[in-house]
């Protein structure tokens, strides 16, 4: 027995009554001389992240300190106060505002939503939908029309008319790739509101765009496209567990009355800016690398996951070519977007100035998929720069980076399209992602610190790849 | 604006004004028929789990309903009792108990550290580690010496008489595979009392096992090896964060004194039981392949991703095989075993009786390395069979199971090992799990439903290859 304790204990090891230095293998006897040195130089990157990262305590203090980041809102404009001051502090070369006009659209008064059902009042967890008008002061009552997709919608005409359209399709649970469930089912609360405002719905009530049942409402973007502002109804998002009980009492009773209350409004819109910082190449200071995330939340939460883990995590990947004493041959820009979440208009002024500036970009990097465990990039990128990227794969398997695929960069960078530069979007593990996606469940203890430190490194290793190779092999020279 | 709202919005996608059908690849082109057939079965595993899973309430109820299960508690024989029922209910062709003796170690009342620090008292969160034995009445003050190591702990020799030894050797966070930083200093855990007590020490506090810092004593096994009885002294761990501190206290003051008060015990051996059911093989039903967790779990917490995600994924396999009416040759055996935890008393006992009744083993596969997301399989066969599995990587890879490598199976069928019999540890990503490991914060809130039940269509799959190549091989035959 007591040998059996010895040799055998919890966990899976054999333990030894000694205290062991573990290793482990990264660095292949497979690879060329250059290979060796690029190993070695990523091995670094993810020893400094791993233990002197910054990213964790950067991300505590935005998300509990400042917290959620509307733009437009009081949150928004610290953030951008906080952003200048972190990246001057990192030490970048330069660091500097961009002023842009962002949308301000407000939540006002907490929402309301009930309706009756054998005698009881269900109470319904409801937020109104980013962009939405209100409501009259005094709610809309309606029956209800459920649905599970646009394409339902499309077809209930006049049926529309004097009612509330719930849709209520569900992610696809069986993809893997929760990002594709959500792609699936996001165009209902996108576009709901347009395609049965303009039937005389008075109202669209939407089931929250998550992986789960639970309790929390997510918010979201909308939009109401080109119909007239009379045609203009409220848009509002319920639980996904109230959408499944809402969905079973419409069965029992067809004819049930439903409640919302929403006093949200847009506002003119407001300066804001996006925040950038660089450190100049030592070669060819002239031909940039994009690296971001964005600034800007939903107001729910704390913005941790989106985009919070994305801003610091980017400057993390300056930081840890700085402690690496790697110094860029491109110029390195760290880019905190703002208004990703309704508007992209950072986005929009970033690449516009580039454009006016004739700036060449070669390459731009983007986190916002959340701070979760490494999986991969999505490289969007000419086929000859792709199949660049993806031969660093034996690179960076060693650190869970296998999905190494083609795929969209990312919102924010998405406007710096062009045959010439390669777009590249972080991918960590996307299974729990949509728990807290625009949710007030998005939260800094949601964000496990190894996690959010190897995605750091993840980045600042395909960017120390980039910066060496992108631009030096002649064949794709910008 | 408009229509960049509408053309891009918040996540990574392109929104289209219609509710998109988003599918996924996982069957290749380039399949052979076989692998087709192979790999339409595995998205049918994966499907089910995901759409029709069970694992997740069935851990709700056994982590809350129940709660912690160390071995010979009443928490342990409750979870006995549910288990079989459940077993039962998932329509196994028979189940049954497998009795086995098991340890008791009793914590007692909860355990007290403190000491004065510039006339300030400092608490320290402490646990008995499982198996000390307590101290006095009135506790240990001493002195205290601080070590890294047992290597450095070795060398004090009379030093350490009268004294407190604090093993105060961190995880190497350097390390992706955070199992491997556990191996490196779990042994200051496991035979620290048994090297210092031989020293006359009075008592030994041991840095929490865990990467992060945090407020959670971590408890865990221990054993006093050969020493006699009168060199036992009691063994604690305290919470990572009170190490450091205590660290630089000591640097400060090298004479303060520490006070451990424990009044744990090891009651006699108590009844207890594996319980395991099986799906009879339609084709070999002599030959069988055990699918196990361990029931029992340490006693802070609720024993959640240690190991009731082991145990409920072990069940589904089976529900699975049998939703998906897919009838193994083989006869497929589900074991949750009793004592993993401070003992290995039930595996020893199954492999015990496995010999005494000439039972034929061709496979067993373990989930015990937490619930999170799938990163692949660990594989302790020859040579051939290793091989042979990681030929399924094709079929696998689309899960995010990329990690087919060489390595243990687990503690629990390690005592099945035989050159013919083909051990595979499931290995989920480990980034999260030793902020949970053996803490009182392993609750069932830290286990995503997703994760979990991709985990169990993980194990499933390969379960499902393993019953129709690995025996079928003529030159695998055991």
């Amino acid at each position: 027995m007591k040998k059996i304790i010895i040799l055998l204990i919890s966990g899976l090891f054999v333990i030894s009554c000694k205290t062991e230095k573990k290793t482990e293998t990264s660095i292949s006897k497979e690879f060329s001389t250059e290979e060796k040195i690029d190993s070695t130089q990523i091995k670094h990157l993810f020893n400094s992240a791993l233990t002197e990262g910054k990213s964790y305590e950067w991300l505590r203090d935005l998300t509990t300190n400042i917290g959620s980041r509307l733009s437009g809102s009081e949150g928004a404009a610290k953030s951008v106060v906080w952003s200048e001051k972190l990246m001057k502090s990192v030490g970048l070369d330069s660091v500097w505002l961009q002023p842009v006009m962002v949308p301000h659209w407000v939540r006002g008064e907490k929402e309301a939503a009930s309706y009756n059902f054998n005698g009881e009042k269900i109470n319904v967890p409801v937020c109104a939908i980013g962009g939405s008008i209100a409501t009259p002061v005094n709610g809309i009552t309606a029956e209800v029309i459920e649905v599970k997709s646009l394409e339902e919608a499309k077809k209930l005409g006049d049926k529309a008319s004097g009612k509330i359209i719930f849709f209520n399709g569900a992610f696809d649970n069986t993809l893997i790739q929760t990002f594709k469930a959500y792609g699936g089912c996001v165009g209902q609360r996108y576009a709901g509101a347009s395609v049965v405002g303009k039937f005389g719905a008075k109202a669209v009530i939407v089931r929250s765009m998550t992986n789960g049942i639970d309790d929390y409402p997510h918010t979201g973007s909308m939009g109401y496209g080109d119909i007239p502002k009379s045609e203009y109804i409220p848009s509002a998002a319920i639980s996904s567990r109230a959408a499944e009980n809402l969905s079973k009492h419409l069965k029992e009773n067809p004819t049930l009355k439903f409640y919302l209350k929403q006093s949200c409004e847009t506002l003119p819109d407001t300066p804001s800016h996006n925040v950038v910082g660089e450190i100049k190449g030592s070669e060819n200071p002239d031909k940039i690398m994009v690296i971001g995330g964005h600034l800007d939340s939903w107001d729910l939460g704390d913005g941790a996951h989106d985009d919070g883990t994305g801003v610091v995590q980017s400057l993390e990947v300056a930081y840890l070519l700085k402690k690496n004493n790697i110094k860029p041959k491109n110029t390195i820009r760290i880019v905190f977007f703002m208004n990703e979440e309704n508007g992209l208009r950072g986005a929009t002024e970033y690449a516009r100035l580039a454009k006016q500036n004739n700036e060449v970009h070669i390459g731009a990097l983007e986190s916002d998929a959340g701070g979760h465990t490494p999986r991969g990039f999505s490289i969007d990128a000419n086929n000859k720069n792709r199949k660049l990227l993806q031969s660093w794969k034996k690179l960076l398997a060693p650190y869970g980076l296998h999905d190494i695929t083609a795929g969209g960069g990312g919102a924010d960078i998405g406007p710096l399209k062009d045959d010439h530069v390669t777009l590249v979007g972080y991918r960590p593990d996307s299974q729990r992602y949509f728990d807290y996606h625009h949710a007030a469940s998005d939260t800094f203890d949601k964000v496990n610190k190894r996690e959010l430190e190897l995605g750091s490194a993840s980045m600042a290793s395909i960017v120390y790849l980039m910066d060496k190779y992108l631009y030096n092999n002649e064949t794709l020279k910008p």
